[in-house]
């Protein structure tokens, strides 16, 4: 019998407000490192490391990400409005120190690319720039915005309009082996990990234990 | 230097429905697996595994989850609408089997407790049910849903009342070291991985390199 710690609504709410950031911000469980790639009209590039790119639908390939209220200054919000695009760039194990720096409040003259030792690398599909280390990388055209009522938290959802992978890890049936491409995963705010895979399983039905599938 | 796959827009549409729908949903990264419960009227309890579980915001405590588009049966979202209530049950080393097997298409009355041999819990706080299995589970009340323009999904936005976690696993400041409680992280559609940590980050400032805090 394992003992748990408890928090009521009003416990959580006198907590020390650090403390409460660290211990909400680990309650989602791991979560996707990207970088997020934007451009502004005058041609300076931007990268900010987000979290919270989740998958939502295949036909036609859509992805969100959340972004924090812009109630102070934020380049990528910025950056959306004026062009429309955004590449996501998986983070991996060779790039995870400097995608971490990319949450440092830069002015927003400078490009996160220069200090980080970054690599900007550019296609013919879309204007913002991808990341070169980052093996699993795409270019999204916004579709949409929500700006959510409950803490102005705004949400961004992107089509998918070019995606790059990196030779070898897509299967015979799509699953791409991310962990094989070295793509970390985050916890909480500020700890990063990598992965050892469990398992694939089979479609689950009723009446039958999915099986092993890897 | 490396090489590369790449797909057009173009390409993507043209993918064999299967096979798109698994490498699109590999794109997002490592993704959370956490069991969603729930209770109708009747006080059938329903466990749903979503990989969609983000953090929104620390002051209030609160995440969301996509579901679905409701053109086919949802017993989760008839739920919440219904009571309100929603369990989120990190799922760990010792449980994904079950945990995965939720998925599974059961009829209407049979609560996926059953087939699965999860165990149902309840506090006082919430009507809906936790997993005895999980290590780190709170309660939510729906505060907002949002139907997403695009393509019909749910963003469903809970603001937690209750959180219990394993004993040991909350550091001095809040930090919650998940990978000691076995939680684990998902890629593509049903892919389940343990992780290792790298390393904990000190928060970012321009000019200064990111210190190892762990």
């Amino acid at each position: 019998m394992e003992t748990f710690q408890y928090w009521s609504a009003s416990d959580l709410d006198d907590l020390e407000q650090r403390y409460r950031v660290n211990l909400v911000n680990s309650l989602s469980g791991f979560k996707s490192a990207n970088l997020i790639g934007t451009i502004d009209p005058a041609g300076v590039t931007n990268l900010a490391i987000v979290s919270s790119v989740v998958h939502l639908g295949a036909s036609p390939p859509l992805i969100a990400f959340i972004n924090r209220p812009d109630t102070v200054e934020r380049h990528t919000l910025d950056n959306l409005a004026a062009t429309g695009w955004f590449t996501v760039n998986q983070v991996n194990v060779d790039c995870w120190q400097q995608a971490h720096q990319t949450s440092a409040r830069y002015p927003r003259a400078v490009s996160e690319f220069e200090p980080t030792g970054l690599t900007a690398e550019f296609s013919e599909t879309c204007p913002a720039p991808y990341v070169a280390e980052s093996r699993l990388r795409y270019a999204c055209q916004v579709v949409e915005e929500q700006r959510l009522a409950v803490n102005g938290t705004v949400m961004v959802i992107g089509r998918i309009a070019e995606l790059q992978i990196a030779g070898g890890a897509v299967g015979r049936d799509g699953y791409v082996d991310i962990e094989a491409l070295g793509t970390v995963a985050v916890s909480g705010l500020d700890s990063y990990h990598r992965t050892r895979r469990l398992g694939r399983l089979s479609y689950a039905k009723p009446g039958a234990p999915a099986r092993r599938i890897d």
